[in-house]
């Protein structure tokens, strides 16, 4: 499993504040721990600023991958320009987070995706929105996909997000993310599929229990890579058991590693 | 999800020598803790006790049901004479574990399933032991299905194991039993599934981790009964966690109980 740090976001907590006071040390911290947790990119998001956006993104990009040796990154921003600000900085293959089926949003970033080399992560909406049920989304995913293979982008470059909802607002909900999950897996089996997993239990209590049985769920249905916070120990070891329960980890091995350097508690 | 409280079992620590003690008052908490953390039925099991088994046994079914006010007994024991001593004195519908494809077993356990109109775990082995995939071990539930339907035993009261092996053994054996379940399943839609979970991490670190996150691998594939520890909240917080993403708890309100009364922790 790919795992996707979550953590520099300035939505979060205390992040907006880090960010716009040039806190160099707590943001190469949070960096630096996530890639110790288990991280192999580091998602950076500064979206909620929005003229001060494409400066701020460079000097996460350029902060954090000077701090980590280069480790790529998954740059997150829904604006073209901030996109490329930093992607001219970064240092190797960049995430893209993130495109989807809205005209707007592919045409502004599917240069981007090409001159940069970058991988991208696909979310299943269109300019309709977000599609209620597993058939829809597929579709979209679809569409898309064959539209950037006739753009010279590879399978295994595409990361495919069902976008996930609340069980609070629908209890077909988790089904339809997971379906989703398998129909791409299944159809396209080099795109990989990715998620965030925190909204499939908004507006419940005690949520990390219902992320982490989800993160199980959405495992068994073909996700491969994840953006989560790898310093919440009990969600990687789901992530560890998970592999090791669906025959993706060879002699169990992934497993006793995590467990001789401590992360499985 | 039924809860089946796994501690009443004299392979435990400790409760052989509670048993043969006659420790009235340990026994009763124990029964009493597992309905109060959740259980709806508790498995009996003195079978490390040979010559006095059909004693010890009865003694427990008596004791237990009138420590709970007759909740149902899960009664274990590969004796029929065991097994009949303990259903004489049973109040209510009792589940025999277990009946299997082996010929002897079921013949031996037919007439008690008939007689004492219980409820049955079948376990998916023969005379040939435990198949490795899962469409073999289909094969053996579906044939002593048929045989116990015109019996007339109701799918409704035939609850299938598929009987989990250790992933540390091969690591195809997450998917065997969960792929056993889910052809069960639906190809029997009111005949239910049964486990016990703890197998599948023999052999490895920190079971706990694997267990909890294999129940939400099997009740994905249909699984709506387990054994299991009641007292275990991680497990029990994934029991939960795992009716609510998969469309089994309507408004989340099993969820947002457990949760008011405290054992989400």
């Amino acid at each position: 499993m790919l795992i996707i740090g979550e953590k520099i976001n300035t939505s979060r907590k205390g992040l907006k504040e880090a960010v716009e006071n040039k806190e160099e040390a707590f943001i190469r911290s949070l960096a630096k721990r996530q890639v110790e947790a288990g991280a192999d990119y580091i998602d950076v998001n500064c979206g909620t600023f929005v003229a001060e956006e494409p400066e701020y993104l460079k000097w996460l990009v350029e902060m954090v991958q000077d701090e980590l040796n280069g480790v790529p990154l998954c740059i997150d921003s829904p604006s073209a320009v901030a996109m490329e600000a930093a992607l001219k900085v970064h240092q190797g293959r960049a995430i893209i987070n993130s495109i989807s089926g809205e005209k707007k949003r592919f045409d502004a970033f599917l240069p981007l995706v090409k001159k940069y080399d970058c991988k991208v992560i696909l979310l299943c909406m269109d300019d309709s929105g977000i599609p209620e049920d597993a058939e829809t989304r597929f579709k979209i995913a679809s569409q898309v996909i064959d539209l950037l293979k006739k753009e010279g982008i590879r399978h295994d470059d595409i990361y495919v997000d069902p976008l996930i909802q609340p069980v609070s607002v629908s209890t077909k909900n988790g089904f339809s993310a997971a379906k989703t999950i398998q129909m791409v897996r299944d159809c396209y089996p080099a795109v990989h599929a990715v998620c965030g997993l925190s909204n499939i239990s908004y507006g419940l209590p005690r949520r990390k229990i219902l992320n982490r049985a989800y993160l199980v769920i959405c495992a068994y249905n073909g996700l491969d890579a994840v953006i989560i916070d790898p310093e919440d120990r009990g969600m990687m070891e789901m992530v560890y058991a998970s592999e090791t329960l669906l025959d993706r980890d060879p002699y169990c091995s992934g497993y006793l590693n995590a467990y001789r350097k401590g992360i499985l508690g």
